[in-house]
């Protein structure tokens, strides 16, 4: 593609969101269309000294393709899996194999480019915010529902980063004292023991345990896929799970509408490819256990997939 | 007072918190310090249609009082027993017996000063932030523990109103499923059921009633005030009531860390009067519960008292 006789706004932005195995890459129109996406290996040899020289050199690489100078381009957004302070700056990145990183001081002088950084799932939020589950609004609450249960908020059009990183952290939501098994982050009875796809396969493992009721998870190699098609094909137990999986989720949600009442709830990761059902078992719960002004707040899935990382952080630029 | 030879800036600003009963007025300068405050009553009668004419005219009375024209005020700032909106509208105010009021448009009219609104639980949250209990931080989750329990999210500096108004309600909170009597919401097992001063009363009862433990408790008319008291005289089953209470609340608040991360969080209304203990029994399974980045948020008691909500509502307008 050639961008000669550009957008009429002519300003293009890069959304870049880091992975610990591929750099996705975007090359937007401003106002959200994407033009262009692909991808590069992540380098996290030498604690991944190569990770922002290679992205720089694949815009640059892109930026001369397309014919774009640097006039054209209003900046480039990036998405990493760690905490990113509002100044861009990173702490540490276990999964990049980085210590202390000032991405954007680092990725200006690279590109010679406005750049903006922000969390991965939170630049996902902002994403889905922009072109996708929560498009039309501004504070939005994305959960995401994957190995584990991530989230990011959105207030006012911004991510909220909170003070220490942690807003969105939905996945560690305290939900039950009755589970023994320790979660990752240390904790006792966290909302992604309960509605991650591993937990709702924990959760479907006990109530087979427990229960002698017969099902067609007895049969078949667990999955949270697998308890939702359950579902889907009328079975009573893998229905039960979904109660008690909505129970969880949904008065989390509820939690989380008071404290920052959004517009809207967008449910996204892998587990939400369930489609509607899953929707309808959480906001049954939510709606239940909301206080009176949020009962209503609307449900959405995700729209963006794997993209709405580079979606969020083309929009932290434009 | 006579304010002749002002203040250096030049500005001064009225907080009002307008209250079922009365109508706590106060004259500040600019930067915050309060030069003045008063009281008037609250008229109900015929909708509440007397009470921002009667704020008018208060603040009129005062302007002439201190020799104060219209180019010395920066501004009115008022806080209401209901929910506003970002742009100042009431849907409705029961304790005003108020219908929809445009308070900012009918207030600035009768004043002809800038004036900006918003609900009184969250004013005091703002006041906290800039003179109180949360001064140098930018964002700040007050909870109040009062009749009920209120509470208010601060934001970069900013009140989080939430989509229906119903950001910081973190009374409303789902804390528990073994409470039968339902709460004034009409949900059950809400943290103003049990961390409220009623609340905190009716955990009392159900201990007494259920431990057959020696306790001072039973020997006087309970309230969450000789729940405390009986706590720093070294009572047994009074400390495993404050243990109880420390988890509702504590848990409800690493909740609102996994939210919006505050930087702080302060705790007033009246149950905060029992000082430091108070907190010691909250932080405790707050840390216990948080997601580890948040784990050290501070804690500290509201020190505004009944001034928080005219200090909020100043600091809207300056």
């Amino acid at each position: 593609m050639n961008l000669n006789g550009k957008d009429q706004n002519g300003t293009y932005c890069f959304g870049i969101d880091v992975g610990g195995t591929t750099i996705k890459c975007g090359l937007f129109e401003a106002r959200g269309q994407l033009i262009d996406k692909w991808e590069i290996p992540t380098h996290t040899e030498n604690n991944g000294r190569a990770i922002l020289p290679d992205a720089a050199a694949a815009i640059a690489a892109k930026m001369k393709e397309q014919k774009l100078s640097h006039s054209d381009i209003c900046g480039v957004g990036i998405g990493i899996p760690g905490p990113v302070n509002e100044t861009g700056e990173v702490p540490a990145a276990v999964n990049l194999h980085w210590g202390y990183v000032h991405i954007v001081k680092e990725m200006q002088s690279l590109t010679g480019l406005k750049v903006k950084a922000a969390n991965d799932a939170n630049a996902a939020a902002l994403g889905e915010m922009w072109k996708g589950g929560g498009a039309g609004y501004q504070n939005v609450c994305l959960v995401t529902l994957g190995t584990g249960v991530g989230g990011g908020m959105v207030h006012n059009g911004k991510i909220v980063v909170g003070s220490h990183g942690g807003a969105g952290e939905l996945g560690h939501i305290h939900v039950s004292d009755s589970i023994s098994k320790q979660c990752n982050c240390g904790n006792y009875g966290c909302l992604e023991q309960v509605a991650s796809a591993t937990g709702i396969t924990n959760l479907a493992k006990s109530y087979l345990q427990t229960s002698t009721a017969p099902s067609v998870l007895r049969d078949a190699p667990l999955s949270a896929k697998a308890v939702f098609d359950a579902i889907k094909a009328g079975d009573t137990l893998a229905m039960e799970i979904g109660e008690q999986f909505g129970k969880y989720l949904g008065v989390a949600l509820a939690h989380t509408a008071s404290v920052l009442d959004p517009d809207i709830f967008v449910i996204g990761g892998g587990v939400s490819k369930a489609g509607t059902i899953l929707i309808d078992y959480v906001q049954k719960y939510y709606t239940k256990y909301a206080f009176i002004p949020s009962k209503d707040t609307p449900f959405a899935l995700a729209q963006l997939g794997n993209d709405a990382g580079i979606y969020g952080a083309a929009k932290l630029v434009c």
